[in-house]
């Protein structure tokens, strides 16, 4: 008899018959005697009409007005899947964020969650009735309605089992669980039973796009006991929790995270003077655009070369800031390469153990793979490769690693 | 400088370039120094689609689901038609109807308004802003979404007209005003410049759908000077207002209204005993079918003909229930035709002059027109007729009162 907060996307909700099978499952956990709290987001396609309607209008149509118009989506399936549930004879009732209600910041089409008043869900609960929650959407202080920006649905179901401090919350998708790879580019990618959020954070901000950020990081804050779950087969998913202190085996690494979307820029021939860095990285960010990895050589002569990547989309305006700071400082050359990916291995295991990135940098070099540059941090390295030996780079760390066995099957 | 109410039906907002339309509209009468408040209904198409969605899961959604579901409809409207003032440097606030507040009973998808808070439109108003508020809509005292019924959102107009003590409501549809009669039927038919609430009210209460009833109904309570106009053309409509004593040539009729929705049942040779009428009347309205005319002849032979009229989609289940009261009462037969229709003329003027009934019942005569049943009212003549004879009847009424002409031209 526990208290499960449920989340179902827009491909989970897509059309009545895909709301009629998740009440199916609802209503299954409701007679199995949990309280249930379900968020959904908009049936799949819903979202984008409605922006659609707005871009036919205006090319910049005003972050309130959006909110009024796209909360609607939700608010369209909160009320169908509480009649799905009525039809079978199990008492519902739907909220929208307003109503809950979720009070947020007035920051709109990305607002962040303040405050969740519980009073109305949980009389609802005491009532017997299963709670549907609009997801993505809240309410300020004015009245005003939000939204927490696209996909927030996760963050919605996360804030409110925190409030309620539920047992579980379960994302519903459209895969079964967290894999040790992309299941795509690895065969023997393996599903896991559990991961940490920290793992989690890391593999998801690298591109494995299962569950949003914001959604791990309010979870792990809050210790809500998150599990990703397929809403279109049974099976156990994926559990992310707290480092569980009482495992003997805890992995070395549990995943491997790549992505294809940075770029990577040098400016090369700095004079290797004080300040140097942050006169070349103010302009970027004063332009709004994100710096991932950072490198600086070790200088000779009194220079230096600078490397950095971002975000695929904004290499060029990059290059051109970057050529300007260039002349600036007087500055040999600008080298850009979009042609670059990401890989990396995440594993809380190596917080204690050692070796893990000098067995990476072994055998990519076996594989003939040129590592361009290295990251590192507590429970995860990164390097960046070219962009073609993306997938040989990926299998051949999956096998070394052995991540398509079971950890106490491994021979590390 | 006037605070004006204006109301844009489903088809005014059909579709992305009528809602530019109706920007076009709105910003005009703001530069103009009005203040301007606008009530929208959801695109045509878009209630239908909405219920459409509930009951592909349910033939019996729950009233407070449906009206959380059909809400959105207008919630859409709004936020589209803010966004076109905006591009047009146009200050704008959209509101739902919780948000305005537009207090209503929990009665779902039939509720009442109770009170509307005018605090947040003022505040807009005084900024200078366009006040855009959802039709049809409202929420009760729990913060449930309640709706109105459809074609709510006349009376959300004239309610805000109300609350907001504005100068006039107007209400844009796809007709330019009120006519002596339907257009279709009648070539001559004439727009008519000025109609009172009472007149508005019998002729569209017989069928002349150009305003919901209820609309009238409270604009009239509360005074609200009321103007129907076309969306698509320019034109002065046609004025509702209160009676004005002042105008020496008050027509003594303003309108012919008719309908082909009833059908009319005879219960023959009833024993003619006290309380007959509720015997035959209390069934009918215990199934909650409404009874339009009552007719009870002169009883001979201690029995009498009993005749009603019913809305035609009732017809047969009244004859059922009559059936039975006619065994009950032992009286001799049930007469049931639905080939009838009803013509009436409207006019404030008759209060003071008699005559016109008499003239309305000769000119049917001269056509060879029976009357089947008559009704009156202080400012109305109702007549059942076959029919067959209903567009005879009507041009000829129409002509024989001289509508067509302006009152001041008539020769009566």
């Amino acid at each position: 008899m526990a208290l499960i907060v449920q989340k179902y996307g827009g491909t989970s909700v897509g059309t009545v018959e895909r709301i009629e099978a998740v009440a199916d499952r609802v209503a299954r956990f409701r007679k199995e005697g949990h309280d249930v709290v379900v968020v959904v987001s908009a049936m799949s396609g819903e979202t984008n009409r409605l922006i659609g309607l707005a871009h036919a209008i205006t090319d910049n149509p005003t972050p309130r007005e959006m909110d009024v118009l796209v909360s609607t989506g939700e608010q369209v399936t909160i009320a169908l899947l509480a009649m799905a549930l009525h039809k079978r004879g199990m008492g519902a009732r739907s909220y929208t964020g307003g109503q809950v209600k979720i009070l947020t910041d007035s920051a709109h089409t990305k607002a962040r969650i303040q405050h969740i008043d519980d009073r109305n869900m949980r009389a609802d609960l005491e009532q017997g009735n299963v709670v549907i929650v609009a997801g993505f959407q809240g309410v300020d202080e004015q009245g005003n309605i939000t939204t927490l920006g696209r996909g927030g649905s996760d963050t919605t179901a996360v804030a409110l089992a925190a409030a309620l401090k539920a047992d579980e919350c379960q994302i519903y998708t459209d895969v079964d669980g967290v894999y040790t790879t992309d299941p795509r580019v690895v065969d023997s990618a393996r599903r896991l039973e559990k991961i940490t959020f920290e793992e989690m954070l890391e593999m998801a901000s690298l591109g494995s796009k299962v569950l949003q950020i914001r959604s791990v990081e309010f979870a792990g804050k809050y210790n809500v006991p998150l599990r990703v779950l397929s809403s279109f087969e049974e099976g156990p998913g994926t559990l992310i929790t707290l480092e569980d202190d009482e495992t003997m085996e805890q992995p070395l690494v549990s995943g491997i995270a790549f992505n294809r979307d940075e770029a990577k820029l040098t400016l090369a021939g700095v004079p290797d003077v004080p300040g140097v860095a942050s006169r070349i990285l103010k302009p970027v960010s004063d332009a709004n655009i994100e710096v991932d990895m950072i490198v600086q050589n070790v200088g000779k002569d009194n220079h230096t070369d600078f490397t950095f990547t971002v975000h695929r989309n904004d290499f060029k305006r990059t290059l051109e800031i970057l050529e300007k700071t260039r002349e600036e400082l007087g500055a040999r050359e600008v080298i850009g390469d979009d042609k670059i990916a990401k890989v990396s291995i995440v594993g809380v295991g190596m917080r204690s153990h050692a070796g893990v990135a000098s067995k990476m940098f072994e055998k990519l070099s076996e594989e003939g793979i040129n590592i361009q540059m290295i990251s590192t941090s507590e429970i995860k390295v990164s390097v960046v490769i070219a962009e073609k030996y993306l997938e040989l780079a990926v299998r051949a760390l999956h096998s070394a690693f052995e991540m398509d066995k079971e950890p106490s099957e491994r021979s590390y």
